[in-house]
Order: structure tokens, then sequence, then C-alpha cells
């Protein structure tokens, strides 16, 4: 007897075998047929049951959502829509789920919204939405330590508790292990920071990036995979205030290469997905097909899930600079019309969502290389340009999406980096370490951060970031 | 001509070919042999340059530190030690490295202490060993994924920041966005975690355990890989604030299972860095061996580095209950002349470090998985034997590490789950979404924690876990 996976047997044409497999009740139909799935694969196993042969009370017991063991034999399905089937010869019921408490959950056969299935993240993954967004978060995961490895970078744990704030990236949360009732003071009425653990104020990191360009200044290429963070009340479908990044940083690289790799990386990572995730993207195609039936025709998808992956990988990023698209966005319609809620009207314009979207899904339409911005919005780190205004930045727009990559080549003058520095008001003592690595065989260099869980939307359409984490950080919200 | 890094310069024999190569000056002999390295290998290509056709004030900046870039035609190496040399033609310096101040710091080519080199945490990594010990723990980061997914299992993101603090395995980091000068109040004196950026009290994770095993109870086989933290006062060579845990959890599978299962883990991803690492370990062994010499013989290694892999990997783990090795301690040596700071003196004795170090070191001399433990000295969610008293549970032991693994097969039934809650005082209404993967379809399952950086202390030899990893968070320390 083959003891096995559902996702093995559905694969397997070894008809007559006996098999056992283990797994949890998807449906039961007709005393007869039982989907099955273990979690190994979308597709479920059916398992046909000789219900006479068979005591009620056990019959009574297989109900969605209990744990089984089927043992049987394998046969090809008379059916449509499965290869194989199990001809059971005996169930046993490992562990029971009471149908009348099952209906007070999201475990209930019929439809329930996205928002109801996130107050029991702990159960949704056993459906078949949430099945399929995280077993392909797993593989994407893979991909970007598969792409990272294979071209020799290292992989760097940069801290996830930080002495430094000043990473710029955005609002940071406090870690602490003070008793937050009596937290002690100085003589002067301020914290007494030499009591915490660290001895010093301490942060969740936003980023990874100064400590792993200390790293790339070593081993010449790496990359971070790793949590971050951002205590900023954003309540929207795109932010979390815990989320994964992928910053990879790289010695001797300028800001052209730096954008080779990026594009080079988001198609490998997609197009890993489309090599091994056919079962779970042919779900979720469906699943967004269905979705946009829903939607006025304007705001459906152009193009289906596949179609849209393939179309990243097959075609050119277009690169354009910061410059050219203030033209482009100062002489479209929706600018002249005042259709923008943010009207562009000169060079220096930071660039809003609405700016973004129009460039990359009504202009270009595909996903755009913004580069060379405006030295004054962007982070102090970033090489400034001979032009004494624009900066070596680069975005990368994705649609749908909008931001997915921010990089830049890293500014590698120590007099220029330590005047910027001056200027915004960062402490040299704060970064003495970073500055470092200015002085001691400094050379041109770059890196980018990829925010994971965008990437893993545009991968499975999910429209909402929080449907995409396995239990989100969100405002209010820390369940679990 | 070729751009290439130093890694792949070193294997390649086309003799004559016309090379350029970036890198770091580790050395400069007789203003005529440059050892530079780019951090791709732990060894340096030989560069020669004619001293007489260069300008003396080039030559001065070829400095032990700087970054420079060189043009030249490859060689079959004269000199002994390596195979391939660089001609040069030119050199061009990208980033000084001022004597002066590199005097100041680790770069200066001397021996420095393992403690000095903590101190300059983002410049180590420029050191031969901590090279080494860095590239070989990426390695070993990406043996730990390609186990789990060449076995289907999936890779779960579960959340650092956590509402729930029953976790039990330690003290917990608060995360906060309160003003700590200014802490909202209850009419009553509490703190009013309302107004708190989640709305309640939160923590650093401890362990993603309990997150996991939801999962595994959908998708069947789930893995984390993240970091976790304890706020405990341990200033030890064995224990971080911050490190990085791998956490399998599998659905269907009992302790035997269990222990198979860690103990494939272990011997896949040693085998991976002894078939992948091998110039970063030859370098890691004979550092260790160096060390050796200097200690009295009865401390010394009895096996070098790699030997040692090879032993863990061709040797089966020893597997003991409790119960045997309480009988085999209590008749020890040590014991009954009354060596150890805690003698044995009955069954349901906690085991120290210096018990765990005899059984494995001196008594049996090979890893040791103790099983079935007393439960009143594991944690709540272990499965209760037949017996009453024990549990389910299993740790692996390494000699010179300690616990390396903590396992067990989880409490699958509901009543004896809640009884061990009430009788530790855990709420139930803390953990209600545990509770509910025992009401739906609960099922035998298993797993167990492996703390990463202890491993990485094993696969190099590193003595002081500060070293294993880049920015190490202990108490008083967060640097960087």
């Amino acid at each position: 007897m083959i003891k096995a996976k559902v996702a093995e047997l559905l694969n397997s044409t070894q008809y007559l075998q006996e098999v056992q497999v283990k797994g949890w009740v998807r449906a039961f139909r007709s005393n007869r047929f039982i989907a099955l799935n273990d979690g190994s694969t979308i597709n479920n196993i059916q398992c046909v049951v000789d219900y006479k042969n068979m005591s009620e009370d056990l019959l009574k017991r297989i109900t969605v959502g209990a744990a089984i063991k089927v043992k049987g034999t394998l046969h090809e399905s008379q059916g449509s829509g499965q290869k194989v089937e199990i001809q059971v010869t005996s169930v046993d019921i490992l562990g029971d789920a009471d149908p009348e408490e099952v209906k007070l959950t999201i475990l209930s056969p019929k439809k329930h919204s996205l928002e109801k299935l996130r107050e029991q993240a702990h159960l949704r993954v056993r459906t078949n939405t949430f099945g399929a967004v995280m077993r392909l978060r797993s593989k994407l995961s893979f991909a970007v330590h598969s792409y990272f490895q294979n071209n020799n970078f290292h992989y760097v744990n940069t801290p996830i508790i930080t002495g430094s704030d000043a990473e710029g990236a955005g609002e940071m949360f406090k870690v602490t292990s003070f008793d937050l009732k009596d937290i002690p003071k100085n003589e002067d009425g301020s914290i007494n920071y030499k009591e915490d653990f660290f001895g010093k104020e301490t942060n969740l990191t936003v980023s990874g990036q100064l400590e792993a360009e200390t790293y790339a200044l070593g081993l010449g290429q790496v990359y971070t995979f790793g949590p971050t963070f951002r205590a900023e009340n954003s309540n929207t479908s795109r932010h979390l205030a815990e989320f994964w990044m992928v910053e990879p940083e790289m010695a001797f690289c300028d800001l052209d290469k730096n954008m080779d790799i990026a594009e080079d990386f988001i198609k490998y990572v997609l197009k890993y997905i489309l090599d091994n995730c056919q079962d779970d993207l042919a779900f979720l195609e469906q699943r967004l097909a269905n979705e946009d039936k829903a939607k006025p025709e304007a705001e459906r998808s152009p193009m289906a899930l596949t179609e849209k992956l393939r179309f990243v990988i097959e075609n050119n990023f277009k690169r354009v600079s910061y410059t050219e698209a203030i033209e482009i966005l100062k002489n479209s319609k929706p600018n002249k019309k005042k259709k923008f809620k943010y009207i562009i009207e000169e060079w220096g314009a930071d660039l809003q969502s609405e700016h973004e979207r129009y460039l990359v899904e009504k202009h270009f339409k595909c996903p755009v290389i913004l580069f060379d911005y405006p030295a004054n919005i962007k982070a102090f780190y970033m090489r400034l340009n001979e032009d004494g205004k624009t900066v070596r930045a680069m975005d990368i727009l994705f649609p749908g999406i909008g931001e997915i990559v921010g990089g830049s080549q890293r500014e590698e003058r120590l007099d220029v980096l330590k005047e910027k520095m001056a200027a915004l008001g960062i402490d040299e003592k704060e970064l003495w370490w970073y500055l470092d690595t200015r002085k001691f065989g400094t050379c041109v260099h770059s890196g980018f951060g990829l925010g994971f869980e965008r990437l893993v939307q545009f991968a499975t359409g999910m429209g909402n970031i929080r449907d995409v984490i396995p239990f989100p950080r969100t405002p209010l919200n820390a369940e679990f």
C-alpha cells in the first residue's frame, strides 16, 4: 500500500494500486463522493464511498472540515474534471468537525467575503483562494532566494531591532523592555534609556539597506529578505505595518546595471511561478475573471492573470527619466482637463499614485522604470548627478500595483554625503559606521528594495495586500 | 576583455586572456604583489604590478582597504598557493583608504580579537574569518529553504509583532508607537492600550509555532524561517536577544517521524555546505586548528571541523528517552563524585547544560535525541503520553553546542489541551484561534524549532554566537 499526498495521487497512473491518504473533507455529496484535500495542491481527490457497507454513524461524521484517513484503490475516474479517484475500502475519522460549529466559521461551504475571511485568518488557508495564494507566496519566496543564490549574491540578515533612527524611510515602532507603567526617568524628566534592555532607544527597522551596504562593500553582492515595519496610520489596501522586503545591494554597480538586475530579477521570479504553480495560477486566474464579471467593463483587467505575467516577462520595462515623465504628464489629458487631484505644473513635483498609474496603465501600458528624480524629493543616500539637482534614483511601477521597487545608486563620495546629511540635520555620530564605508575603499554601488507583498499581489491578482500575508498587521489589528 | 569576479578568475585556465577585476586591496607586498579580494571567495587573486612603469603617487595609493580596478592578463602563477595571477597593465584607484585612519580600525593588517571585531561589525565582514562565516551562513540559509521546498513544505511568514502573549517560550520585548514620555492612561491608572497603534498590547514574537500549526492544519507541511526575540538578560556566548529560527510543522506526523525529519534535515544542510563551501570550510577548519593549539590538550576538539560535519552526516543520531538518560546520569562518574553542579537524584529533574554535554560528549559521543520528557518541565502544547506523566517532546543535543533543536508532537485533543491550559492559568480567550484548530478536523501533528545561529556555530566552529550573525543584539548592545 502506498501512503501518499493528494498531489502525488492526482498525478499517478498506477491504477488498482492500494493507497492511503489523509486530509480534510472539503465536500461530501450524495453520501458517496468525498472531495478530500491535504494542502499539497489546490485540487481535491475524489474518494468514492460505498455507503451501503458503511455504518450510518461513520457516514454522519464525514463532514466538511473533518480530518479523515481514507484507504482504497486508485481508479481511472469516470467523472469529468479529474483523472483519478479512490474507490474507498475504509474511512477513519481522525478529527471531527461539528457541522453546527462549522456553520459559524468560514469553513462552512458558502461564499464568504474577503473581510470575513480576514477575521478568521487562522482558518482561511483552508479555502481554495488562500491555499492557492499561500502556496504561491511560498514558491515566490524560494524563487527570490534562488535568483540571488544562482547569481552569487550572499544572503544577509540585517538587524530587525535597530539602534539607528536615521533610516529615514518612515515612522518607526519603538521596542522596549520597560514596564510601561513605570518608566525610569532622569533627573531632568527625560527617559533614562540606559536602563532599557539595550541601554539606548531602539526601534523596529524600516529597511536593512544601510547595513546591507556595509556588507556589499565586503562581500560584493548581497541581499536581504526579511520583515520591515512602518508605524504609519495608512488604512489602505496597499499598506501593512509589517511586511517583507527584498533588498539587494551590489558593489561596483551603477544605476543602469541596477535597473538591469531589478528587471531581470522580477522576470525570473514571475517565470518561476508560471513554470511551478500552474494549478494554483489557473484557479486564481479564474477567480479574478469571476470577480471582474461583477465590475463595470471599464474597471476590468485588460488581460487574464497569466497573460499579464507573460506580458511582463516578455517585454522590456520602459525606462523613462523623471524629466521626460513630467513632460508627458503636463501634456496629458487628465492634467489639462484638471482630472488629476494634484495637477502637474512644473518640474520638481512629487509624483502621486494617480500620475504613476496614468504613465503605466494609460500612456506606456507596460511596467515603467522612472529614474533621475529631483534630489529634494528623495533620500539623503542617493547619488547626486552632475547637474546638481537630480539623483540616481529609480522606481519600478507596475500596472494595478504602483511602485513595486524603489532603488538608487548610492552616494559613494564622503564629502557629498556629509553635506547632504548636514543639510537634512542627520547627526554624523548616528551614522559613523555608515560613513566609514565611504572612508575605507568606497566605490560605486547600488541597490533596490522590493515590497514582497506587492509582488505577491501582482502574481496572484489579489486586490488587497492583507490577503497575501498570513496574519496581516494594520492599524488597530494585531489579532493572532 | 573579460570583466570577472575573483572567484571566476581563480578557476579560469584562459591564460593570456585580458581581464578586468574590481575589489579591495588585502595586502600589497614589495611594491609588486597586490592581494585583491572582492568577496566572491575567501581567496585573493594575486595581481603583479610592474612598479617601474607606475607613478609613485599611484603606488602610494595602493593601500590595504582601498578599492581598485585592475586590468591585465591572466597568467599561470609561478608562486605557490595559487594557480593563476594577473600581470597588471593598469590600476585605477576607485576609493582610497588612508593608512593612518586604517590603523585605527580592524582593517589594519594584524591580528585583532573577536571582541574588537564585534565593535566594528560593519567592517569585520572584510576579514577572512567573517567573510567565510557570512558566506557560509548564506549558503546554509539556502540549504534550509532547499530542503523544505524539495520536500513539498510551504514557507510561511508568521507574524513578528504578536498580539498573543501566550507563546510561553520566554520574556518578550514590547512593541509600541506610544510616546514613552506621555503614555495614555485609563481612569483607573492602567495603560490605555486602545490608543496604541494596534489597539492592544503587542510584543515581538518568541516563536511562530502556534501560527504555523494553524497553517500546517490546512497546507499539510509548512516551515517558518524568520527572526525571533527574547528579552532575557543572558550575557552568554550562546544567547542572542534577536536570532533566526527555523520552525517546520507537519500534519499527520507523530514524534517518531518528527525525529526522522529533523535528523534528515540537519544532515541535508550540513552535506550541502560540505559540497558547496569547500574553500570557506578549509579556512575555518585551519582557523579552528590554530585556535586549538593555544588551548590545553583536554579542551581541544577531538575532530577537525569537516571531520565533525562528516561524522554527523554519516552516523545515526542516538535516540534516548528521558527516563533512560536519567538512569545513565544517575550512575555517571561526575554524578557519583558530585562533580555536577546540579546532582541528578531522581526522575523529574530538569536537565542542565552540564548533563546534556555529558551525555553527548562523554557518554554517547554523537548527536543525541532525548525524547519523552516529564510533562511538568515542558510547554503546555506538547502531547501527553498514555502514562499521564510524560509528553512527546524531543530535544536534539549537539557536541559543543548543546540543544540545537527542540520539538514535540502537539496535543491534538481539545479536552486535554484545555485542561493543561487551565492548570497553567492560560486564558482560553487569548488562544481562541489556536483551540479552533482542535475543534475543526484536528489531527496528530508535530514540529520542531531549530536555532539557526547555533547551526551556523556548529558548521563554522565559531565559539561565540555573536560571531555568526552580522549585527548581534545582546543586553546593552544594539549598535548599528
